[in-house]
């Protein structure tokens, strides 16, 4: 019998995620994959200079480096990436589903915001705050590049970062598992404080749009509430990833101090 | 007479400064600046298609655009700079000098924060939680660019971002007029809430670090409390833009809560 359509591109898919890879560049971030035993790395190409500062970790990794002249480090990054003669090629971290988030506690969710640098430094507020997991529909997200991890600074190896195909539904498993949605929307009437007083002792969820369009429609629907970062003058916004920080704060202070 | 060294090394300080110009580039960071009427405009090079889009905030500056062709876009910019076929050369903006923190409230110093980014992130921050001045040093700070201007989102254009040749009699002199210095270091013993305690009521002035190094000695010294934001796991560190935001937050919340 003939496979369904549907089920050979669901397999395609499958094989296209699992062939994807990761460039991860820079002392600092292929130090912390070369370390993290959850990582599966395929290819580790690095000068002579980077091959000695990395000396111990690569010992720990098991690899064997590809030593590579500086002059000519032939490595496909973005133009302006900043590798510090250290490039490893690794598969993406596998966090596993939303089913984590199951213990409670506090959780990060991201609708749309494409900017890796924005998401990488969310990821390292949300490593500092203790943030159960970051979530991320797998389109239209920052996807998991050198880039996002240099921003990361080491989180993006220690951080979950779920992508999920659907963001509602995952608002939606989340509220099942007891978690109060807190939407944050520049014009909502209600302030952070409030809002985060509603959850009193239950797990908070706290949800983020791009700069500009802000949550969609359905995303804004899916909350349980609305608030807004209060003090905000006649001009300006806060920067994505500087807003998920006051937030974060703002919940750990009221849990903690309530 | 002739001049002594000391006042002929002034005088042409004097005149490099006054010489110093910067180049903006994209819609919105251009459009700002074209708005502001305490902006020293140069020289505007635009496409047909960003004149068009740009039309109003041109005739509102009086200035003559020159049309570039968008494959020749012959201006002096770093190659990644996404300029939307618009940029302007411009004078910084002079904020004068710190005398404008005499009225109190809140102030922010930055110890050599140099990334760009960053900056422009906490310049926009600042303006949200109303922050009197951003402060920092002459030297080893981020300069005021295009790119800085393009993270600050148009808070260049509004938020005061005062350049003082030393720190630390800068925040002597904000001392003077009656402000608790309060320093950033992921090390002290006290919490961000309780330093800012001690404020109560007086206005305060928040002092961050660059990332790695983080506060000079002689910065550190001059600190009337040094805090640490608190619930950081074993690992990781607030990116700095980040940790002024949340320190901004917290003390908007303690002088509007308490």
């Amino acid at each position: 019998m003939k496979k369904p359509a549907w089920v050979i591109d669901k397999e395609r898919a499958r094989r296209a995620a699992a062939a994807e890879t990761v460039w991860l560049f820079g002392l600092h971030a292929v130090r912390d994959a070369l370390m993290n035993p959850a990582r599966e790395r395929l290819r580790l190409v690095v000068t002579k200079n980077a091959a000695d500062r990395l000396a111990d970790a690569i010992a720990a990794s098991g690899m064997t480096p590809e030593i590579a002249d500086p002059r000519r480090f032939d490595v496909p990054l973005a133009p302006e990436s900043v590798h510090q003669g250290a490039a490893l090629e690794a598969r993406p971290l596998d966090w596993g589903g939303i089913g984590r988030c199951a213990e409670g506690g506090l959780a990060v969710l991201l609708d749309r915001v494409s900017d890796p640098h924005n998401v990488g430094a969310i990821l390292r507020s949300a490593e500092v705050f203790g943030a159960v997991a970051v979530i991320a529909p797998a389109r239209h997200s920052a996807p998991e590049t050198g880039a996002l991890a240099k921003s990361a600074s080491g989180a993006l190896e220690r951080q979950p970062y779920l992508r999920v195909t659907n963001l509602a539904d995952a608002m939606e498993k989340l509220r099942a598992m007891g978690y109060v949605l807190i939407g944050l929307a520049g014009e909502a009437p209600a302030t952070l404080d409030q809002g985060l007083a509603q959850a009193k002792g239950r797990p908070v969820a706290l949800v983020l749009g791009s700069e500009g369009p802000g949550l969609r429609e359905r995303t804004r629907e899916t909350c349980d509430v609305l608030v807004r970062i209060p003090f905000a003058g006649e001009f300006g916004s806060l920067n994505v990833s500087n807003a998920a920080a006051v937030a974060l704060y703002a919940a750990r202070q009221g849990a903690d101090g309530a």
